[in-house]
């Protein structure tokens, strides 16, 4: 069956009945004008992203379930890049006519199965039909107590982490776009990030001066933070150990796996800056140090042993 | 310059620019992965409505200031009918690569102009290139206290009222659509709407029983209330006077006015239900009454004048 043939209702109906997550959070789900979600610090962390059919995902390189991951992942993961806890989605969903409910119902069950691995629920949304199939979600979040971890906190002699994959997403895309399908460790990772959204919250205890979830590219979004906090960031290539099956795709395709690591996005990993004297557990990467701002800095500040990157990717922008 | 020249943080940058509005309510605005928004009564709630082009809105027929207005009133109605006080707005654009970088300030423009009336402000957002021109929007709010108004509390014996214009912006959807540009009040109805959010809380205070904004249609809307109320819901046709500008409109055109009240939607006018004796004022036109559920209530339970309504146009189901 088709979502012309459901209609408006009918979809929100099948796509509503695969949410039956239950949260403390959520006061009112959906079904009214509005969701009611707790906050009980009295503030609510939201943030939102689109993802959009030929510019995000294909649907001949991922499953409905998949994308649903996908979408969920890349808010989430902005709500634990402020130190927050996550709590709830609400998904906009735009739809062709001709798009099978079954789609959006297994959209729906990625959506909610990564919102689960947070604590959060899927609490509302709306649909319409388009040429284009699209997925806006909004996330919101609880920091618990906590001063939000901002872009603009990052301060000289702060020391540069990261938590999670870094280049795996980027690396699928490239050998999916290719023509292949494995390593699956990498297409997996394009397919579906995993994102310690855990460490986002303990991050925060731990004093991170700044952070921000690696959708853009490492040095893309580290640029933000030097953008944002005035300063220079310096990483060292190799504190990354290229995995193995990473290289040989990089081999094997003929490309720079440090492309990849430095410039890939969409693995919405944590970048995070703390005071040097920081314990930090083993799921960290220390990968560079903050300095002050220069005049010789190349760009927006950020460098690779010391020199402007021009290698790999650039950092993602949709528009180009 | 189109959005593809300025690339995406060149949009972001010259958007951002154009809402600068503050807000006690808005502890962290946009530039962060997240906003973070104050929510005093330890509730915040959330409500997204996503408009598509050639679906929602036409380039021809509304400016990207109307656009903006219309997209952000959809969502800012839907907090107050829970009774709620918007606060902020989060806002994603996925726009075609030739989009003129002005229709997209300009939309900026409208949006924000529309939160103003509210006190909301737009705190984030998200911009994608795609084929079909969308906006996605979530609104917050704050209940300030109260309990939200939910759809499921219409008690048989209760009065239903309505507030706000009621068929303007079906109307000026059907002048519009025949290619005319006139009567004014009916086509800027459907531009730009006008809706009473103040009367959302005020409704709260006076003890509403249910509420809903009337974005499907009148009696499509009702129909809501009373399925999830479980209750019959009468509609008396002279309730409502036709303005002068409607009737001629309909006449010109060979309609049936009350088509256009009974089932246009997009005013997002709200629709309550109230204890007999609310004292309600002016600003509330009493419609109908609720009734018992009853095995002979046609439908979805709403009548016109204890008939079921054939006329007119059916609620609007985005899919069909």
């Amino acid at each position: 069956m088709t979502v012309a043939t459901a209609g408006e209702f009918g979809l929100i109906s099948r796509v509503t009945a695969r949410l039956g997550a239950e949260s403390p959070y959520v006061l009112l789900g959906p079904g009214d004008d509005a969701a009611l979600v707790a906050t009980p610090d009295r503030r609510v962390v939201a943030s939102t992203d689109v993802l959009v059919e030929g510019r995000h995902f294909r649907r001949d390189w991922s499953s409905a379930r998949d994308i649903g991951h996908r979408a969920a992942a890349a808010n989430l993961a902005d709500i634990a890049a402020m130190g927050g806890r996550p709590t709830a989605l609400l998904v906009a969903l735009c739809a062709p006519a001709n798009l099978q409910i079954s789609w959006a119902e297994e959209l729906a069950d990625g959506l909610a199965a990564e919102a689960a691995k947070t604590g959060a629920v899927v609490v509302g949304g709306d649909t319409s039909a388009s040429p284009t199939l699209t997925i806006a979600v909004t996330a919101l979040g609880d920091l618990e107590g906590r001063e939000p971890v901002v872009r603009t906190g990052a301060q000289p002699g702060d020391i540069v982490a990261v938590a999670g994959r870094i280049g795996h997403a980027a690396a699928g895309y490239t050998i999916l776009s290719r023509g292949f399908r494995s390593p699956k460790l990498l297409v997996e990772a394009f397919r579906r990030p995993e994102v310690p959204y855990h460490l986002g919250p303990l991050a925060a205890r731990l004093g991170a001066t700044s952070m921000i979830d690696i959708s853009d590219g490492l040095l893309a979004d580290l640029g933000h933070i030097a953008t944002a906090s005035d300063v220079g960031i310096d990483v060292r290539r190799n504190a990354f150990t290229v995995p193995e099956q990473m290289r040989d795709a990089a081999t094997a395709l003929g490309v720079d796996p440090y492309g990849w690591i430095l410039a890939g996005g969409d693995d919405h990993a944590l970048a995070a800056t703390f005071p040097a004297d920081t314990e930090l557990s083993a799921e960290w990467l220390v990968v560079g140090s903050v300095l002050p701002a220069s005049p010789f800095t190349a760009g927006d500040g950020v460098t690779v042993d010391g020199r402007r990157y021009t290698g790999g990717a650039p950092g993602w922008d949709h528009f180009r």
